[in-house]
């Protein structure tokens, strides 16, 4: 049976799985869970996923959410994935669960926080929210500080000094893709003093292209229609 | 060289290593990083954990931090560590990974910002805040509600069904453990709806005597510092 993976591609997490999977040569089937119509509470998705989030997947009779835990299953579980993306080796295994347990707390809830607050909020109805917003930034700097002046430090152009990418390199970048959908001087205010940080989205795309960019079409018009949105509302005199 | 934990005991997830290193007979230095000084903040310890936190370890030449990660190393390197701690069957490793990965976003936002919002917050010179206090009591709720209906789901009395515990029970019942410095009424108004969790917490506390109460003494002097300060304070009229 093909691997079904259960996902949203406007959803970071689902990304980076889906990503993973065409890179890698994993035979799947991708199931559209559209968050936007709040498919991911149906009673069906839950049967899935009880927490009703994405991405999720059943693999034969077997079930997995959380997208970390999903990455290191694949890796692990399918033969002829590289080394690299989460290596056998224990030390190396042991920094990439510390970046990933890192990313949790920091950089997902700067990004995630940051984007809905400002321009996805308001596309889903909720209400823009300044001071829940200026939060959210800080620690989202504070977040791209650190992978600039910590987790990037090192020889090499990935995470922990890596010569090529690991699962957290994946994850981490398609966190900060999500940034794409912001206003262009939002993007570059938040973004434009981590050259590091800028460089290595760079490599990891290129490593895992064609596929990062295919699958990251889909913010590049969420972008156009929130721009559209914003434009057609009365401007402020 | 002797393994070194860097750990204040106030902090949950440094708890959650000195009990497994306790439980499994992993010889051990534990090194107080002493959070209200702000040692965490000194340059000496950032030589150790760059992030400035803890919990920490140093074995031999090789630095790990994010307590996830480390529960991980130790079982998986140290000799000795039973099998139900961190299973090589990668199936039920994956779902152990699940429940770790959920863990940062729900339980330990909800119980870490409750605690500090409430009892911890004033203890350490920070205004209690009611708003944040009620947000995060919501997270907590829904988190320990998931516990006792997804989570606590399965024949064993631990999670996933399990029947003897791995590094996310010891994890999770460290960060639920905070809520004792709560006055009586908060923690058991919060607490008591969930009777398997209650289950749980003692299950685990019993799987890893005499050592779960003894490192965990300093919550319950703790709470009686907090309980005298309150006392203390000029009483509403």
């Amino acid at each position: 049976m093909t691997l079904k993976v259960y996902s949203d591609r406007m959803s970071q997490p689902s990304r980076a799985i889906l990503i993973f999977c065409k890179v890698n040569g994993i035979d799947f089937e991708e199931i559209k869970v559209d968050l936007s119509k709040r498919q991911h509470q149906t009673p069906e998705f839950k049967e899935i996923n009880p927490l009703g989030q994405v991405p999720a997947i059943v693999d034969g009779r077997f079930k997995l959410f959380e997208s970390h835990a999903i990455l290191i299953y694949l890796a692990c579980v399918y033969p002829g994935v590289p080394d690299h993306w989460y290596p056998a080796d224990l030390f190396r295994r042991a920094k990439i669960n510390s970046v990933l347990d890192w990313h949790h707390s920091n950089l997902r809830v700067g990004a995630a926080k940051y984007v809905l607050y400002t321009v996805l909020g308001p596309a889903l109805g909720i209400q823009p929210n300044p001071q829940a917003a200026a939060e959210a930034e800080k620690i989202l700097s504070s977040s791209l500080s650190k992978l600039e002046t910590i987790w990037l430090k090192g020889k090499g152009q990935y995470l922990l000094g890596g010569l090529q990418p690991s699962i957290a390199d994946l994850s981490l970048v398609c966190e900060i893709m999500q940034l794409e959908v912001l206003d262009e001087k939002d993007r570059i205010r938040i973004l434009g003093p981590y050259k590091k940080v800028q460089q290595w989205i760079e490599s990891t795309k290129s490593a895992t292209s064609p596929h990062f960019d295919e699958v990251h079409k889909i913010l590049f018009k969420a972008k156009a229609r929130f721009q559209e949105r914003q434009s057609k509302l009365p401007s402020k005199m």
